[in-house]
C-alpha cells in the first residue's frame, strides 16, 4: 500500500476533522499522535509496549541515528522498521530541528547545514539532498524536508531570508527523492509574522507534497502568538493532504490544533515528563515524588485504563522513582502515552458525533486540584 | 496454604532432587532459581515480564527495603505482593548481608549489629529479633534468620565464635517470629572449615527450621574449596527440608550445587551481567558491545525462546546499549534470566529422568567460541 489520505469528517462548529493516513506499514487514524523515538526506541518501551498503549505511528530523529548506528546500518538490517522491531508507521524528522539545537555547532549555508556531532566533534554536512538520502535508508513511511527553523525573536528580514531559504530546499528535497516507498511532507515557516506564514504556505502547497507541516512554533513564543500563527497558515493548506504540527506540545495546545485543523501531532513532553516523574491525569498533573503520594495505594489516576494503572500503585511508583529505578521511567511512560493516545481517541470520537466543541470545553472542567 | 516441601525425586547417580515448595503465593518446583529485586524491583521488569520468563519465586532485600520506603508502609499496602504487583512467592533474606557489607558503617555486638545507613548516615540497630519483626511485616512467603556472614579470610577461632553468634540469633529469630504466614529458614555458617560447617549444620538442624540455607560462601574462596564446604555441610541437611545455597552463582556453580543437593539459588549475577551487557546464551558468554556485533542481524542466541530473542537483533540491542537507552538493561535482563529459568527447567526434566549426569556433562560440550 503506498500513501494516501482520506479526509473522513469535518467538525460542524470547527476546523477539526478525522481522517485516515494509509502507508505501507498500516493506517493512522487521525488526529494522532506520535510518540518519540529519538535513537529508534521510545525510552524504556517494547513495540509490544506501544502497541498495546494503542499508538500509531511513531516518530524517529534522524540526526541521532544517522550519527548512531548509521543509516547505512539501518538500511542494512531492514531500515528502521527491521532494525527497531515496530511495524507500523513511523515518521522522521529531516535531522535539521537537532542540528539547529547545536548552536555554535553549526553554520547555516545556502547548500545546507555543516555542523560538529554532539558526540564526538566530528564534522558534517547536512544538505536537503542529503537528508532526504538518509531518510530514504532509514526507510520511514512518511519523511520530511530540511528546512531551517527560524529561530525566535527573529526580525522580518532574517525570517524572510530563513523562509526563502526553506522553499528553496524543498523544492531541492521533492526533487531529489528516489523511492515511492516514503511520503514527503513539505514544512511551512514564516517567523511569526502571519504575511510570511501565508506566503510560505502558498509557496510550500505550490511545490506540492503528501502532506504539511508547519515548523517554527512551541519555540517560545507563547501561545497567543502560536495561535496566530496557525490561524494565519492553515487556511493555506489543502483540505485532502494531512496537517502537522511540529513538536506539539501540552494536551491542551493538541486540543486547540485538532479545533484549528491539525491532523498529526508530535512531542517529548508526555515521554519527558512521564521520566521525570510529572504524570497527566484526568484531574490534572501529577507530581509523583510529591510526599502525599508515599502512602497512596490508588492508581495514578482511578479513570484509567492503562497497564500501569490497573496494576501499580502511587505509592509503589513513588518509591521506584525516589530509589531511581528505571522501572518508575517505563510505568510513568506508558501511562503517559496512553493519555495521549487516549485523548486523541476522544477527540477522534468527539468530532465524528460532531460534539468536538462540547468535547474541548469541557475537558478542562473537571481538573479540580483534587491532587 | 501454609508452607510445605515435596521432595519428589532424587537422582540415580547423584545428590541431585526434584522437589515442590508449596507457599501461600502458590507452588514452586525446585531446583529454582530466584531473581533478585533488590529494592521490591527486578530492575526494569513487571511481574507480568518475570512470569512471562517463568520465574518462580523472587527474592527482596530487607536491608533496601527497611530503609527505603520502610517496612510499615509496606505492610500497610499489603505486604510486599500487595506493593510490588508480583503475586507469587517471594523469599526475603534478614538484611544482614548488606549490613556486613557496610564495612566500617556498622559494628557487630551480641545483641545485633549497629550501622549506619549508607543513605543518610543515621543509625539503626539490627537485631535478631527486629529481623523477624521486620520480614513479617514484609510478608514474604519465606524469610532468613539473622547470621553472621563470615568474612573471608578467617582464622579458625573468629569463625567459630561467628558460627556460635549466629546459632544463638537462630534460636532467637525462631522465638520470636509471630506469624505463622512465613515459613523461617536457618542457615548454616561455619567458614572454610570442614569441621565448623559440619557441627553448624547439625545445630542449625537442632533448632529446627522450615529450610535451611548455607551462607557465607561465594566471598572469594574459589570454587574448589566452596564444592569443598558444601560437601562438609549438605550431608548432615534433612532430606525433607528445601536447601538454598545463598547467593550463588554462575551456571555452573548452579548445576554443581544442584549436583550436589541443592534446592534454591539466588544471585544478582544474571541482571547485574545483563545491565552490563554480558549476555548468557548456549554457546557461550556474549559482550554486547563487541564491535563485532555491530551489523549482526541475529538474536542474542538462536536458540533462545524469550521475547528478546524472538524480536531483537543483537545489532538492535548493540546501539541501544552504546547509546545509554534503558531498554538495553530491560531486553538483556529479560534473556539473561530466561537463560537462568530455562536451564533450571531443564535440570529438573533431567533429574526426573534419571539423566542428570549425562546433562550436566553435555552442558558445557558445546560451547564452542563461535561468539
Amino acid at each position: 500500500m503506498s500513501f494516501s489520505f482520506e479526509l473522513l469528517k469535518t467538525d460542524k462548529d470547527s476546523a477539526a476533522r478525522v481522517g485516515r493516513i494509509s502507508t505501507p506499514h498500516g493506517t493512522v487514524d487521525t488526529p494522532v499522535f506520535l510518540p518519540v523515538g529519538t535513537q529508534g526506541t521510545v525510552k524504556g518501551l517494547t513495540s509490544k509496549d506501544l502497541k498495546d498503549i494503542g499508538a500509531e505511528m511513531i516518530l524517529c530523529n534522524t540526526y541521532h541515528l544517522y550519527l548512531r548506528p548509521g543509516h547505512e546500518l539501518i538500511s542494512e538490517l531492514g531500515g528502521l522498521h527491521g532494525f527497531t522491531g515496530w511495524d507500523g508507521p513511523i515518521l522522521t524528522d529531516s535531522g535539521g530541528y537537532q542540528v539547529y539545537s547545536l548552536g555554535k555547532l553549526r553554520k547555516i549555508k545556502e547548500n545546507g547545514v555543516y555542523f560538529q556531532s554532539h558526540l564526538d566533534g566530528t564534522k558534517h554536512l547536512l544538505t536537503p539532498e542529503r537528508a532526504i538520502e538518509i531518510q530514504e535508508a532509514l526507510g520511514a513511511d512518511i519523511i520530511m524536508c530540511l528546512d531551517e527553523c527560524t529561530p525566535y525573536p527573529a526580525t522580518m528580514e532574517y525570517t524572510m531570508k530563513s523562509m526563502e531559504l526553506t522553499h528553496r530546499w524543498a523544492r531541492i528535497c521533492k526533487d531529489s527523492k528516489k523511492s515511492n516507498k516514503n511520503a514527503l511532507f513539505g514544512i511551512v515557516q514564516g517567523g511569526m509574522f502571519v504575511d510570511l506564514r501565508r506566503k510560505s504556505a502558498q509557496e510550500i502547497v505550490k511545490i506540492g507534497f503528501d502532506g504539511y507541516a508547519i515548523g517554527g512554533l512551541s519555540v517560545g513564543e507563547g501561545k497567543e502568538l502560536m495561535y496566530e500563527m496557525l490561524e494565519a497558515t492553515i487556511p493555506y493548506l489543502p483540505q485532502d493532504n494531512p496537517r502537522y504540527l511540529m513538536g506539539v506540545g501540552t494536551p491542551e495546545d493538541i486540543m486547540n490544533g485538532v479545533y484549528m485543523g491539525i491532523d498529526i501531532f508530535d512531542c517529548v513532553l508526555p515521554t519527558r515528563n512521564a521520566r521525570n516523574g510529572t504524570l497527566f491525569t484526568s484531574s490534572g498533573k501529577l507530581v509523583i515524588k510529591n510526599s502525599q503520594f508515599t502512602r497512596d495505594g490508588r492508581p495514578i489516576d482511578e479513570r484509567c485504563s492503562c497497564f500501569t494503572c490497573q496494576n501499580y500503585s502511587r505509592a509503589y511508583i513513588r518509591h521506584l522513582y525516589m530509589t531511581g529505578e528505571m522501572l518508575a521511567a517505563r510505568l510513568n511512560t506508558i501511562h503517559n502515552l496512553h493519555y495521549y493516545v487516549d485523548i486523541m481517541s476522544k477527540m477522534r470520537m468527539a468530532i465524528l458525533e460532531d460534539r468536538f466543541n462540547e468535547f474541548k470545553e469541557g475537558f478542562y472542567k473537571d481538573k479540580t486540584a483534587a491532587i
